[in-house]
């Protein structure tokens, strides 16, 4: 068997995998990303995962014919370096991921932007294989998308897909990327826990922070939203669906601009909630959509969780 | 010499072009669309328009090598037909527009989208040549765009490019497309008529509608808003500010999505108040654009008025 390895390196998780020839999963790990330290210390918390995934699959990290790893921050695919990777800690500067992690795997590490490769996963692999056009949007605790045009990614001078940053209400709520009004103000996960804690210290009743607590988190996952969501607690149905909303309208603009035929919806909320959110979204994005009489398909990010660690192996496809 | 020729159908005015075989404007002329009658009419004034052009460049129509329309409503260019082009009179069906120029020139016409080919005369001989990736935005009666990327037209499924209907006041004004807070709600002309119009009848001054009588027009042209503007008339300004931040904010969201490497700002109103209002646009963008650090370039199209009917003649460009 020919195994490869991709890494999801997130803010919260790291998630790694083991594909086969076909990509598909034949082991899998999940662990915390380290919270404070340096990026030495993430490089070691990805080593982890990773000899996790192997071991599940049976291998060795030897056995691997090459490592893919999906990143946030500023990537130099050629260097191997991760430069402002802000969500991960003592990350400001430049770190050199590929050749570190290279030296663990004895074979060659690429890295890749996080929300692409997992577009790319989408679109090669998952919901929008029959596609030739398509918007990712990953609506986790920020709002990340990717564009595929005529089979293609695109990234534009490399700042492209910034789905959570398109406008929606000019002058509107403040935005943890310091501008206002975008998607993200309204429907990304830190933004909406941001909000929420605002409104319950202002004596807006909400389950949310007793489930969290009950839970021993210190953060409002998205399976905490999920939770006070299924008790229906009307704080978080209602910040859900400003979120809907934002989103709804959001992807419809990029629509309007792009008209590609289908987007898909996944990150940790969009997964999480699944098919009942996806109609919802498709529901909010016909009002202002050009194309309603004909609209693009909206799908769930078939892959899950993984898909962005199943789009990093994507990226030593090539390697044999 | 090898002359083209080039239609820029708009629902105002109907401009001819001769081009030689650089593309440069050697006869031009222009006559305003019949409001009434059918699409035979708007063939008729094509005619008379580009038969004035022809004139004008000491030719006959006979000397074209071949012709290209720029057209509003949906084109099916294999058949040279426009389909429901509502801004033109009694063309709410199918029209062969093609076959019957064509009668006429005795060499092949093409058509395209008018806001696709004003777009790429741009890209291929005017403000954007330069560049690989391009958002052309097309402020005038409403407000169009077109896309090139990677040296190449994008269009989706079809109806890509609608700038003029990014969203940026989620339930905001009403837009002439029938949907809610468009970027064209604010800043197209016809909208900016309509609020006029509106907040005259409700008491407010305005010197707008005198000089539309001063000049004997029905309708609030670009020449009027411009002077208006010159005489610093409060509504006049008023709602330009407010286009200009619909345009900034709209474009902005398009370039948080596309992130390419220009903007072009071209139709009546962009090239009727070119340089000033192009630097206000870039202001407007800028406390949304995403790459705020290194904003793409933002130009006024040079080709102006007749980028459109140049853009049109570079559909046949390949005819010799």
């Amino acid at each position: 068997m020919v195994a490869r390895g991709g890494i999801d390196l997130g803010g919260t998780k790291i998630q790694a995998v083991v594909v086969d020839g076909r990509f598909k999963v034949v082991g899998q790990a999940r662990i915390p990303t380290p919270t404070q330290g340096k990026p030495r210390d993430v490089r070691d918390a990805i080593a982890t995962a990773l000899g996790e995934a192997v071991g599940a699959a049976g291998l060795t990290v030897g056995d691997l014919v090459g490592l893919g790893v999906g990143s946030p921050g500023e990537i130099d695919a050629a260097a191997g370096t991760v430069s402002q990777a802000r969500n991960l800690p003592g990350w400001a500067g430049t770190y050199p991921l590929g050749p570190e992690l290279a030296k663990l795997t004895d074979s060659p590490v690429r890295l890749g932007n996080d929300v692409q490769v997992a577009t790319d996963a989408e679109f090669q692999l998952g919901s929008a294989k029959r596609y030739d056009s398509l918007l990712g949007v990953f609506w986790g605790t920020g709002v990340g998308g990717g564009i595929v045009l005529d089979g293609k990614p695109w990234v534009g001078r490399g700042a492209g897909g910034e789905i959570g940053h398109v406008v929606v209400h000019d002058g509107g709520r403040k935005c943890p990327c310091g501008r206002r009004g975008c998607v993200e103000a309204y429907a990304g996960r830190a933004a909406m826990e941001a909000r929420a804690r605002h409104l319950h210290e202002q004596g807006r009743k909400t389950k949310l922070f007793k489930i969290m607590k009950k839970r021993e988190r210190t953060r409002l996952t998205s399976g905490i939203w999920a939770r006070a969501a299924k008790a229906e607690d009307k704080l978080t149905l209602e910040l859900l669906e400003e979120a809907v909303q934002a989103i709804g309208t959001g992807v419809a603009s990029a629509c309007n601009v792009l008209d590609p035929e289908a987007v898909v919806i996944g990150g940790g909320l969009g997964v999480r909630f699944g098919e009942p959110y996806r109609e919802r979204i498709e529901q909010a994005m016909l009002p202002h959509l050009f194309t309603s009489a004909h609209p693009p398909k909206v799908h769930v990010a078939s892959l899950g969780d993984l898909g962005g660690a199943v789009g990093a192996a994507l990226l030593v496809r090539d390697v044999t």
